[in-house]
C-alpha cells in the first residue's frame, strides 16, 4: 500500500512561507533529475549548468554554490568574507541576528554589530553608528555590511539604496552581503532584473533564496564579486552544507531560474499580500504601519481579536508588547483566502 | 517547456552510493507530502509521526532529529553527547576524521583521538591506547566512543562486538556513539532488526542514514537513550541543520522505515557486492583482501589495469600507495552492470 | 651590566589604569614565593591558601580560579555558566561586548545580547528587552546576565541594584554573572565588605580583578555559587588560561586580599579620581555628564582644549561624536599629579 | 606584617622545569621596569626594544608578539599561518595534541593530523603520511607543519634535520612552525646561535620559551618570516594572549635575551642532565632507550623501584605501560641535587 497523506493538502494559513509547499514544476524538474548516477558532492551536469544559469542573472563572473538553507548560506557566505576576528554589521532586525540560534557567533566565531532601525533597512548613517575602531585589536575589526532583501520587516530596498550602502561599505574598506532568503520578491517588486538591484549596485556577495518561493529547499551562495570571498568549497563543506546528491537541489534552482518561475511566483505572492492590503487597511481596528513592498503584512490588532482569529487561521504574533502580528503569504496563496481571511477579520473587528 | 534532462539516466557506475538517484518510492512519498501547509521546522504530522516510527525499530525511548547529511547528523549528534572540552575516540578510518573537512573540530572544537585498525573496527583493546587521562585538565576528556556501522572498509560489527565496545565505554564512564550512515547494510548483513545491534547492544546514539540507501537527502540523529544527550534541538539548528520544510525530510524516512524499503534497498546493494565479489575474487591479478560484508569491495590491482579500467567504468582509488580501489554498490545497480564490470575486470587484467 | 630603565618611573598621566606598574608589596610578595620548587598549575602552596582567602571574602561556598588577564577571566566564567547554544545579555558598553576582539565570540560562540544604558547600568527593566525567547530554537537561549562593578562608566551599583538583577535574573532561570575588574573600586566607593554586595547580593560568579589596582598582571575567576558553573578547570586550560608558575599569580592575590592592600589602592585611585572632579567640575567648559564614583572622570571639553592637554598629559578621547574625554586615576596617582593636571585644565579652557 | 613564605625555597625535585620559580636576574629586570606609568597593551618602552633584540637573534624581519604561555602561543601562531579550514601535521608526542586540553581545536577550530614517531622528531617521509588530499574539499587541508625543539622526548633537531623538514613543507606549499618552549635548550646542545636552527634552516614562525628557562612567566611568539603570518595582534587579543601592563613580560625577555642569561640557564640545566644520565646509565636495572640532548631523562625503571623514589623525590611516570619515568632538570637544579638523586636511585635499586 502506497504511502497515505497525514495532512489535508486544502488547508492553507498566513504563518509563513516555510509552511508551503513545494511548487509542482520544481517537483517535476527532480524527477527529471533522477536515474542513473551523477557524480556526487557538486560535479553532476545540473549544478555545472547552474553556473551559467547564474551567470545569466547576476552577471559573469557570479560564482554558484547551492547550500542546504538560509542560516547556512549566511554562515558560509559571511566566513568565506571573513578572517578569524572580523566582525559583520547588521540591522537589530537581521535573520543572522534574530533566528539562527547564534549560528554566526557558535559555528564561525563572528561577532554582529547591530543598529537599531526604523525599517529593517540600514543607510550610509546607520553603518557608521557600528563602523569604527579599525586598526583597534580591542575591536572586532568591522569587515562586512549584512542587510536583507526584502527586509525581514516586509521591505524592499531601491537599488539606489543598495549602491548606497554598497559605496559606503566600500569607502570603508568593508564588504556588502545580501541575506537574499526573499530576493526573488524584491525583483518582483521593483520589477527590475535581479542583477539590477545586487551586481550593478555593488553587492559583492548574495545568498539567492529558493525554500520560501516554492522549493523543497535549498538556498545558494553566490559570489557575484569572487575577489570577495575565499575558499567558499572547504567552508561549505566543513560548514555541513556539501550535499552529495546535489543534482537535486541544483535542479531546483534551474527550475526556479531556467525559467520565470522565481518571479511568478514572487509576483504571486506579493499581489497576495498586496489583496490582503488593500481588503483590511480601511478596517477600523486594525492599523498597519509598515509598507507593504513583499508578502508580508504587518498589523497591529486588539489582542482578543487576534486570539480568536489565531483559532480559525495560522498567524504569529510578531511582537508581543505592541500586538502587532505578521500575515505572510505564499506562491501557493489563493484570491479566495485572501477573501476569506480578510471577511474573517472584518468580523472579529466588528464583534469586539 | 518543461525541463529536459541534462545526465544519461541508464549510466550507472561504482564510485559512490551518493552516486545513485532517489528510490521510486520515495519520489511518491516526496509528492504525497506535497500540497498545502504544514507547520515549518519540524512540526509537521510528517515529523510528529517520524517519532513512532523511529521508537518501532530503535525502542520506546527513541528520539529522532531528522537533518540534512551524514556530516550534520555526526556534528550535531556529537556535540549532544559532550561538553565544550572534551574529545571523541575513535578509528583512524572513520568518516568524521578522514572526510569532513575537519567540521568536528570547526563546528564544535572536538577533539578526534584516533586510532589505527585493521578493519575499521573498534575493540576495548583498541580504545584503551586513548581512553587515558581522565581528570587531567591537559587532556581533552575522552567522552565518547564514536564507531562507524557498516564501517569505512566494508565490514560489519557483529551484536557482540558492539555490546564490547559498549560496555567497555560505560565502564570508562564513556559514551557509544554509532555513524550509521550504511546502517540498513549492517541490518541486511546480520539479518537483524536494527535495535538487535544498536539500542540492545548498548549503544546510546546513532545517526541513521538515508542518502546513501536511495532518498535524496536526509540522515537522522536518533537519541536511542536520552540520557546520553542534552538540547539537540538548539544544537540542530544552530548547526545549520534545522529544515523549515521538514515534512519532506521526514517522509522520505517513513518510505523507508515505514515498509521494507530501507531492507529491500540495502539487501539489494550487499547481494550486488556480493555477486562482484564472488565473479572477481578468483580472476588473476586481483586481490581482496577485506571481508566483503556490505556494499562495497576492496581490490588491490595493478595500476595500469586501473587506468584502463576508469577509463569505462566509474570508481575512486583508496590508497594511492597500495592500489587499492574501492568498488561501490548501489540500490539501483542491476545485476549486468555487475556481470560487465566483472567481464571488464578479467578483460583488462588478461590484457596485461 | 645590570638591565637599565627605558622609561622615566616619574611620569604618571591619566589615560589608563593599565599604565601604572606594580606596588611594591605586591612585588615583595612575589619575592617571597619565589626560590626553590613547587608544583605547577595551581597545586602549590600559595594557590591553595588563596581558596582561604576568597572564601573569607566572598563566603565558604567560594571557589577561586587565577587566570592570565580580564578577558580570560570573562570568557572562561561565561563558558563555565552556559551551555554551547546560549547568550549572555549585557549593556552596550560592557567591556566583554566593546573592548574583547570579539573573544567571547571567537573562543567561546557565544552571543552577546545588548541592552544600550544610561549609566552602564542594567536593571530588571533594560534586562526584558533581551530576556525572551525562552524554548525557541531559533533564539540563542538567554542564560547569564552580566554586569560590570564598576561599570566601564565608572557608576557603582548599589547592593540593592545588583539584588535586584539577581533576583530578576533567577526568576527567568538565568544566572548573574559580574566582570569585577574593578570590584575593589566599589568595595571602597560602597564601604562595604566584598561579598555584600556580591554574594550576598545574589551574584553567582564574579572575576576579581587585580591588573588594574596594582598587580602585575592576574585576574580570578571567583564561583561564589558553584552550583552555576561547570568544569572551569578545563575551560581555563582549553582557554589558555592556565599558568604553570601559578604560584606568582596567586601571591599577588595574596598580597590584596590578605591585608588591606586591595582597599587601600583602590580607597586611594577612588579618592583621586574625586579630587580632579572637584577641581574642574566647576571650571567653565568643563561638562561632567557622569557620576564619579569610582577612578574614572568623565568630562565632556571642547576639541581645541582636548588637543592642547593630550600634549602635555597622557588620557583618551572616549567619545569622537560628543568630544567626552575619559580621566583615569591609578594607585600611584599623587596628589601633586591631580593638581598640576587641574590646573593646565583650568589653564587650557582659560586660553580659548 | 610583610608576607611570609608558605614553602621551602630550599626544596628541589625533577618532575618539570615548571615547578621551579624566576632567576634573578629576571626578578630584577622586573624591578627596573617599575614606576611610572607606560602605554599598555605593547606601547611601551620594553617591548619597543624587545623588536631589537628578537631581530638580533632571529634575522632583520623577525616580528616578536609576547604572550602569556606556550599553548596561547602555540595556538595563537598556528591561526596566523592557517584559514578556518586548514589543518596541522605534527607528532603524536606533540604538547599541542597531547597537553592543551584540545584548545588548538577548541579555540581556534584546528584539526591536527598526527604522526607516530620514534624520537618525537619529524621527518620528510613522516610527514608525507599526512600530507595529502590537497584540494580535496572533504580534507581539512594540510596548511602547517609543528615540530618541537627539543622536542618533548629530550631530543634535538639538527639544523640539517630541520632544513629538511622546512624544505620540504615549503616544496608541499606548506609553513614550517617550531614550538620553541624549550628552544634555549637547543642553542645550548647544538652551540649554535639561535638563528642558525630556526631563520637560516628554513623556519617560517616559532615560539621562544621563557618561562621554562627562568622566567615567571611569558612566551613570545616570532614570526621570522613575516610574509608566513597575518593578523597576529588580532589573533592574540581574541586570544585572550594580549597582557595589559606589557612592559613586565616583555624586560623578561630582555633580561634572557639582552645578555646570555637564556644560554646560561639552558647549558647548566642541560648539564645537569647529563650529570643525572652519566650517574646512573650504568645502574643495573635502570634502562635509558632515549639519547639525552637537553634536560630531560627518561628512563624505564622497576615500578616498585619508582614507588619508593616518588616517594622521596617528585617526578612523573611517562608511560604506565612501560614503566618508564621522566626526570627534568631545571636552571636552578645543582650538582648535589643530582648526586642526592642518583644515589637514592643506586640505593632503591639495590634494596631491591
Amino acid at each position: 500500500m502506497p504511502l497515505q497523506p497525514r495532512h489535508d493538502p486544502s488547508q492553507r494559513g498566513f504563518a509563513s512561507d516555510n509552511y508551503a509547499g513545494v511548487h509542482p514544476e520544481v517537483l517535476a524538474a527532480i524527477a527529471v533529475a533522477n536515474g542513473g548516477h551523477q557524480v556526487s558532492y557538486g560535479e553532476d551536469a545540473y549544478t555545472e549548468h547552474l553556473q551559467d544559469l547564474f551567470k545569466e542573472h547576476f552577471g559573469p563572473r557570479a560564482e554558484a554554490f547551492p547550500v542546504f538553507n538560509g542560516t547556512g548560506a549566511n554562515v558560509v557566505a559571511l566566513q568565506a568574507m571573513t578572517d578569524r576576528w572580523q566582525s559583520v554589521i547588521c540591522a537589530e532586525s537581521a535573520h543572522i541576528h534574530v533566528d539562527e540560534c547564534g549560528a554566526p557567533e557558535k559555528v564561525a566565531g563572528l561577532k554582529l554589530l547591530t543598529v537599531p532601525t526604523p525599517d529593517g533597512k540600514l543607510t550610509p548613517e546607520l553603518i557608521d553608528r557600528q563602523a569604527y575602531g579599525f586598526d583597534d585589536e580591542h575591536r572586532a575589526q568591522p569587515a562586512v555590511v549584512a542587510i536583507t532583501q526584502t527586509t525581514e520587516l516586509g521591505t524592499c530596498y531601491t537599488p539606489e539604496e543598495i549602491a548606497a550602502v554598497a559605496d559606503h561599505a566600500h569607502g570603508l574598506g568593508m564588504k556588502l552581503y545580501v541575506d537574499g532568503a526573499r530576493l526573488a520578491n524584491a525583483a518582483a517588486h521593483l520589477d527590475l532584473p535581479l542583477r539590477a538591484f545586487t551586481t550593478d549596485a555593488g553587492v559583492d556577495v548574495l545568498s539567492f533564496g529558493g525554500t520560501k518561493n516554492g522549493m523543497m529547499l535549498g538556498e545558494c551562495v553566490v559570489a557575484v564579486n569572487p575577489d570577495a570571498v575565499h575558499s567558499i568549497k572547504y567552508l561549505r563543506k566543513a560548514g555541513m552544507q556539501l550535499a552529495s546528491k546535489m543534482r537535486f537541489l541544483s535542479v531546483q534552482f534551474e527550475a526556479m531560474l531556467g525559467t520565470d518561475l522565481y518571479l511568478r511566483n514572487a509576483r504571486h505572492s506579493n499581489a497576495m499580500a498586496q489583496r490582503l492590503y488593500q481588503a483590511v487597511k480601511d478596517v477600523e481596528g486594525v492599523e498597519i504601519q509598515r509598507a507593504v513592498q513583499a508578502n508580508q503584512v504587518f498589523a497591529v490588532l486588539p489582542r482578543d481579536v487576534t486570539e480568536r482569529l489565531q483559532k480559525r487561521f495560522k498567524f504569529y504574533t510578531w511582537n508581543e508588547h505592541t500586538g502587532e502580528v505578521r500575515w505572510m503569504t505564499c506562491f501557493d496563496t489563493e484570491e479566495r483566502d485572501i477573501d476569506a481571511f480578510a471577511a474573517a477579520i472584518a468580523e472579529e473587528m466588528r464583534g469586539r
